[in-house]
């Protein structure tokens, strides 16, 4: 005898598939499911079934939109494009309601160890973007990890002779942080790119 | 500007109904489904949907089933009756694959700070199968919390006088834990309720 019944095993399984959750999460999560109303359920079932259907990537930035060109490249200055790695990398700098630009997400980094070149991600459409004209700069925001540095390295290469200016963000010590706990590779680098004041 | 789109924000905010899932939790659960392929994003929502259709409860015990009555109340001995607070709680028994009996689910116990009487839990649906003859012993598995004891104690008492026996889980210092760190209220159960070896 099966300790789970066919259909609670079942829906277990398919929460088990989500980032970090354990057989006892999914069980938790079952359990609520089990006691929502067939109103909440059919809610919660339709919104999976609904960002699959209606969530597609923008054709300029390859950022999730609803139509073709998400509103970020529709309606802001297409002069300064921003590049990531991730749609999160998006919205975790559009959190700060800093940036006006637009973006361009490489979906992946260069990372040869695991087979992805240059290629594989979207780095022939930010050439194209690029020599369109009317880029004046490009913002590598890469993650500062080996293959995030690489790629923003890379991609750096192939567009100065194109005559546009690639900046990337600033390293250093974090905002409120301590110097006892920063890592030693962060100190370093926040010493040697030191800035006048 | 939303900094998410509409069918992500609204994946995002079914995802936080779950049991601990915060906005960032959520933001993380909606990223994967959109990297499901469609099947696995139907087969998500159908399961989902599947629950809430096939899931009942059994008719007898109150626990969770498919059918009218669920496999342990056809298939086991229903001489012994183990009361249980929640379904999850059947779950977390049928573990040990060490009882042989069936259950009984409260749904709930006696709470009357929060409105919770007697009539309100599944105690009369108990007293009917006891009434029916037949049953040689209750066991009493409800949380060893104030609510779960006075609970216990309350349905013990009404079983009584029908001359079945009623019995409780054993209370005492967990198997491989340390008496330093055993709290004190049940160290000083353990010692009142020793045993001789």
């Amino acid at each position: 005898m099966e300790v789970f019944i066919e259909p609670i095993g079942r829906l277990m399984n398919e929460f088990s598939k989500l980032p970090g959750v354990g057989k006892k999460t999914a069980q938790r999560y079952a359990y609520r499911v089990i006691n929502m109303s067939e109103t909440e359920a059919h809610a919660f079932a339709d919104a999976i079934i609904g960002v699959k259907k209606r969530v597609h990537f923008c054709k300029i930035c390859g950022n999730f939109t609803e139509g073709d060109v998400c509103d970020i490249c529709r309606l802001r200055d297409s002069g300064t494009i921003c590049v990531v790695k991730e749609p999160k990398d998006v919205i975790a700098l559009e959190k700060l309601h800093e940036f006006k630009g637009v973006y361009h997400v490489l979906h992946g980094v260069i990372d040869p160890m695991n087979g992805v070149t240059p290629n594989d991600i979207r780095i022939r459409e930010l050439l194209a973007r690029v020599q369109e004209g009317n880029v004046q700069e490009v913002i590598m925001a890469t993650n500062p990890d080996v293959e995030g540095e690489a790629t923003a390295m890379y991609i750096a290469k192939i567009l100065k002779p194109l005559g546009v200016k690639v900046t990337r963000l600033a390293r250093g010590i974090a905002i409120g942080s301590e110097l006892e706990y920063t890592d030693d590779v962060t100190l370093a680098r926040a010493l040697i790119e030191r800035k006048e004041i």
